[in-house]
């Protein structure tokens, strides 16, 4: 699906804490990341690691939701910054191709 | 978009009303999901179908996102017991390529 | 990834202030989408264009998210009317693959 208007991106979901929401920003940001949205007030529910013997969620109303997009060549510096955030607080990060209209603006 | 520490999966997006969350979610984890998010609050408007006469949303602020990622080979159990579901209330259902950083959370 | 059961569509994501999202609503509507899903309360910081100087979202309340999902035959439309709001209101669109269950839905 490519219209010619649009240019591909990467688009980022992470769901985390909301306590951990400034360090993913920053981590975005330092990795070259123009912009981020965010929400609050999400609940969830597992995700459990093999590792964890516990749930990763567990139905709070803690946890938020940051969607940023990013040109697809900074996708590894910035998935490799929050799996080291992950592997020390739960939660999960989804990676999406997608098309924006203003490239320039990311 | 492929990136080497990342896995393909299905991310899947229900929105429905509220007091059906909990129908989706046992739906799913008996399908095999490990894990899933919800947002509460949304508001919507349409998506009615041919045979309903009536708007699907009408713009109330009971409307929930469910947001869960699965293994694809677990999608056609999911959207099937899903449709079924839809089949008797209001509510749409997105499946959309995604990728993961831990695969084995999913 | 295409399961039988599935029709490939678009999904449009917008993120702007709340106060222009019947506007966006108005112009889906007009290019044929027949629902939308929305959400208040977000906030957001970046994404300052080139000719901006200043950050398009600056960690205010009061961004919402609009979600759409239509046939990929009518993206072009949309993203041209978006993209027309989008140069006099700060705001951002992206444009993903997904597949319904539902194709006469949409």
């Amino acid at each position: 699906m490519n219209h010619p208007q649009l240019t591909t991106m990467a688009r980022i979901d992470v769901i985390i804490d909301g306590e951990h929401i400034p360090t993913v920003r920053d981590l975005l940001l330092e990795a070259g990341a123009k912009g981020y949205t965010t929400l609050y007030g999400l609940s969830g529910f597992g995700h459990s690691g093999p590792h964890e013997g516990r749930p990763l969620f567990n139905d709070r109303n803690t946890l938020a939701l940051l969607i940023c997009v990013v040109p697809t060549q900074q996708v590894d510096t910035i998935v490799t910054g929050i799996r080291q955030l992950l592997d020390e607080h739960h939660g999960v990060v989804f990676v999406s191709e997608t098309q924006v209209s203003r490239a320039d603006y990311f």
